[in-house]
């Protein structure tokens, strides 16, 4: 006959567990030890920080998506807004309201996915707090980023007509899995920001012509799209999610959130070949008119409809 | 006949309030806009940082709190843990999960108290992110603090056997709702770090005697505390709990949390008079003996039991 103890639970055991994991001894962070009343955050210089919560049956679904993948992607996510400024992560906090029905060791799997994804890219989590609630599970990273010296963040509103707009990517379908999956493009701004002195930068999180549109809207300005080059840049899964219900590939890749590809807009006189050779695809221009114009090739430019991913509707 | 225009809704509406609240024109906060994919935090030298995460339900209730008093304490329990450690409170950032029935106007409401509480203590709000769901309010700020020059942050692993224990205020009862009203204790934490140079600090945010254990566990050392010196320091609503409750005011005194006073360790040589011109109130010792102690005068000190608020039991 065996004997099962109990599962350990609690908030204590929890922060213990993660203690162990994030501030390993040998590691010690002085002058502010893990588990203070606050993180210590080194900075020499301005930093900038930015903050992403994500919640059960929203941003993921914890009956399908395991806890890892979870936690990836509440980092991921943050990384992603670092990469839309160009500047480098260099530590996270990690604030959680867990559904009470968690095991410990699922919330410990949450903490550590993140915590994991950040360390590849240079930001532990430092610190943070811990809740359950008797409802879905949420959590929310803040993460903190350094600008390279000689390289300033990046903003929204410096696009100008005769700028061109790239990609970093293909777009469309990413709820087939990519959501969850998809690599920050981190190094890719950071040397683009360097190299190519870009006017304007964002990440695609609502969707390409959303998130285009704030750009344009910052810089009071609009933008023609090629419509051949976005056909080029449609990821295979707008097409497969097309084929299931009836949308065009190109509607999936205007107007579905969360591929984390960056939306570069580049100077006149930025080398088209040193564009290419980043990995980024050509997709249109800038204009002064206001809004987002599909040109076709034949006839004028039309106006595309601006939406997207919104909450609170 | 009258036409009712339906409500506004809407993240973009919610975010485009915000902003001409949170930063309005004549205030620019270059190099970064609001709105941007991250916000400026502009350091001189090494910052901290840390998050508090409320939920309905759990740390309010929506039902009978107005939104603007949640807003002020989702703001005020971040400012307290800058008074634990004696920084200066800076910027913060918000994230909400809003219940979708929510109305713009309740969460603007929230968002804009947690703003003007802030503000009080010189740290706006500087950026967030906005989400609703069908579950209920969630509402995450991540704060930062800058140690005044001269005046290093207080942790809460520097209490020696022979110091003496301090508090900033009457505990106990705050349930009845002092939880929702209470002043965080800045200014008087900058005070006493750079006058006592204290040995540990912490704010009562579990319990008295679970947020003190937190100072011995990380110290190595134990805590008499002297009965009638408790009893003196117990608020009235201690007494009006217990009355209702059957519980003793002393207890309520001890393990209820939300109290947002400080627990403060001076040096043997700091001197008495002083600490009580700030206001503090003598509560016991350090000793090197583990656990925490009541003193009643006649005979040993007895160990006292510590609990307290913990999540995820």
């Amino acid at each position: 006959m065996t004997t099962v103890a109990p599962e350990p639970r609690g908030e204590l055991e929890l922060i213990r567990r993660l203690a162990a994991r994030l501030a390993p001894p040998g590691a010690p962070r002085d002058p502010v030890a893990f588990g203070d009343d606050m993180a210590l955050l080194d900075a020499a210089g301005p930093l900038l920080w930015t903050v992403d919560m994500l919640m059960d049956g929203v941003d993921f679904d914890s009956r399908r998506h395991p806890w890892d993948a979870i936690g990836r992607k509440a980092m991921a996510v943050n990384l992603s807004d670092c990469a839309a400024m160009a500047v480098e992560p260099i530590a996270a906090l990690c604030a959680v309201a867990l559904a009470e029905h968690l095991s410990l060791a699922d919330a410990e799997t949450l903490i550590a996915a993140a915590d994991a994804c950040g360390r590849q890219y240079g930001c532990p989590i430092v610190g943070g707090d811990t809740n359950s609630w008797a409802a879905p599970t949420v959590i929310s990273i803040t993460i903190a980023g350094r600008p390279r010296p000689g390289v300033p963040p990046v903003r929204r509103d410096g696009a100008r007509p005769g700028d061109t707009v790239w990609l970093s990517g293909p777009v469309g379908g990413s709820i087939l899995g990519r959501h969850l999956t998809f690599e920050p493009r981190v190094a890719l701004a950071l040397e683009l920001a360097a190299r190519l002195r870009p006017h304007a930068l964002i990440d695609i999180s609502d969707g390409l012509a959303l998130d285009l549109s704030r750009i344009l809207t910052a810089s009071g300005c609009g933008a023609v799209l090629d419509a051949a080059a976005l056909d080029a840049v449609l990821h295979p899964d707008a097409a497969r999610l097309a084929a299931a219900d009836g949308r065009s590939a190109r509607e999936h890749g205007l107007y579905d959130g969360e591929d984390f590809e960056l939306i570069a807009v580049l100077p006149p006189d930025a080398p088209a070949s040193d564009a290419a050779a980043l990995g980024l695809r050509w997709l249109g221009r800038i204009v002064a008119d206001p809004g987002v114009w599909l040109a076709t090739g034949s006839g004028a430019p039309e106006p595309l409809p601006i939406r997207g991913w919104e909450h609170f509707r």
